[in-house]
């Protein structure tokens, strides 16, 4: 159990949890190499601003990842807290740090609550912030069952499920799921200087999204691109290598310098293909419920409309149908499948009957062809 | 006034097109290379599959942009219509085989709405796609006003907003806001293939959002990166040559190869803050109020939970709390500035008075600092 924790660096995530310690009756107490960003948090209800009477259960290092080492040396010294963890987004320097450097490397464990904002700063923090977020712990070798428990708690303490990983393991995917895809961000909202007028106008939801991200702390940013360089400089690499194939395919196909427009169009098929490839690692961000789900099928006559009005129907019923398929039958008519959720697949295949549908589970085929892309 | 459409090419936008404008009453006549998918159109209640019987108010030709020259010659030599637009991502191509090649270059005009989903085909459609999106119209020198309005019509019968460009500069534009934009977020996806059991533990929001429209249709995709690659061509090189500067810069901070490591920072932060430089071109893209609205400011005490209770009542009355900006004020409080909308500010301060906090309206110093990044 944590009863009283200590927050070194009261920024964003620092104040965050404070935040939601403070809510769960934890005693806080809050410190910043800038006072006036403690007394700031104090102020904002996450705890009081000053040292602890005596070692607190947990310190919480929330500095940016470069200084994560430095600080835990420091108040490890101090003997701020039975036990250390931090919050950075770069794991494999801290370790090393504690492991090499750090007065009791037992006593440490680092910690990555996967959770941002675009704003920074005390005003910006949430106790909220955690909530249903992983939270990566990332024992080293010398990190005691203790220590760990503790951090494991404090995840917990914030609303987020913990997620055991080893460090060098942590900073390889995060370099891919987030480091990289600041960088392409920043890469596009960079190119966007040359044309505002007309960026300004047609501006869409999907240069919003591929953009939104490089809005963060460019200072913090920094860091942690730094400090998670050599995981970060093989990705990128394989970036610029598919770009360098990109430049030429892209002039062939502008008619310049007399390239090859065939091969042009095959480099560019390639990468959007791999592209929709690697969206498929990514839970939930390929369009279509799950290949497993039961399959219901329905004939539908060929008037006009009639399609519509079925589509209606299931979309109404709380079905994807967004996500049927629909192939020509015999007699003019159509064919439709569609998948539905297992507890919902009797429910709906009976009321389509009621309505007077020619409606059934589709038992024989239970992998259907997916939705046209 | 439009009174029938012909829509040549029944997928997602096609067939949202013709769903919108039988909605309005207008007689819809659809047709497509696959007739299985004209009436599949139909089936969902969006015209009827066929040829009209006399010649059409306006033909929407919704093909493949590189698609959209070729359709136009063969459709104005059977007269399907008498006006033509299409709704393809690049305009310079079709509008230059409108001039060279077509029966009747005054009767056609570009046209391109600024709406689309990830998912496509006519089961994707929507009547209400288009609603408050941009339709840009690119009119050529020859296009006749009778034909610029027919297009105009179309875009305002769908609910969009009709934005006239020349085609140059439209398809600039639109390299920069959408085709490049796609390319990034495919670079990106595809290099989650190299890791997918981390990517699917860690991937986050951020994630998502930077690779969502690489799932797009491959092929129509392509089509528009062919069609639209001399706007960019020079874009992707711009970005290749970033990359090309980062690639030794990462692997500098990575300790490889012995680069300078200040260099190499130096290099990554100038990446950076012209990504936030470029984010500040997209309105509404970076957070924050604009720096034109009035200001508040509120004196707080510097007791713990003061300033949390400011901020919560000042968000409680509708105004942008997490904009303030916060300042040690002498005697251990604070003097918080907010600004808040203009038909708000009175009432805002009138509130916060009457529950007793020292606010007023900050007219000295209109100009506030932004609040911390």
């Amino acid at each position: 159990m944590i009863r009283s924790i200590a927050v070194v660096g009261t920024g964003l995530i620092g104040t965050s949890v404070a935040l939601a310690a403070c809510r769960r009756g934890v005693a806080v107490y809050l410190s910043d190499r800038d006072p006036e960003a403690a007394r700031t948090a104090a102020a904002l209800g996450a705890g009081s601003a000053g040292e602890p009477p005596g070692p607190v259960d947990l310190a919480v290092i929330a500095v940016p990842p470069s200084k994560v080492g430095m600080v835990l040396i420091d108040v490890q010294r101090r003997g701020l807290a039975d036990a250390y963890t931090d919050v950075g987004s770069v794991k494999t320097v801290p370790e090393r740090c504690a492991l090499d450097a750090a007065p009791h490397p037992a006593r440490y464990v680092g910690g990555h609550p996967l959770a941002g904002r675009e704003r920074s700063g005390p005003l910006a923090a949430r106790g909220t912030l955690f909530e249903g977020r992983p939270w990566v712990l990332t024992p080293s070798r010398l990190t005691s069952p203790a220590t760990l428990e503790r951090g494991r708690l404090l995840a917990e303490l914030c609303g987020a499920a913990p997620l055991v990983m080893a460090s060098r393991a942590h900073d390889d995917a995060v370099a891919l799921t987030s480091h990289v895809p600041h960088l392409l961000a920043s890469l596009m909202a960079a190119r966007l200087r040359d044309d505002p007028a007309g960026v300004s106008r047609l501006a869409g939801q999907g240069l919003r999204d591929v953009t939104r991200i490089a809005g963060g702390d460019s200072r913090l940013w920094a860091d942690i691109i730094e400090t998670n360089a050599p995981a970060l400089a093989g990705v990128v690499r394989a970036v610029h290598a598919d770009l360098t194939r990109l430049v030429p395919a892209l002039d062939a196909l502008a008619g310049h310098g007399g390239g090859d427009r065939a091969e042009g169009l095959r480099t560019v098929v390639d990468l959007l293909d791999r592209g929709i490839d690697g969206l498929g690692t990514i839970p939930g961000a390929r369009p279509g419920p799950p290949e497993d789900t039961p399959a219901l099928r329905v004939s539908v006559p060929g008037r006009p409309g009639e399609l519509g009005r079925l589509l209606g129907a299931v979309a109404g019923l709380g079905a994807d149908a967004e996500s049927a398929s629909v192939d020509a039958a015999e007699g003019g008519g159509f064919t439709v499948r569609c998948r539905v959720s297992p507890a919902d697949a009797d429910r709906i295949a009976a009321k389509l009957r009621a309505d007077g549908w020619d409606a059934e589970e589709d038992g024989g085929d239970a992998r259907i062809a997916p939705a046209q892309r």
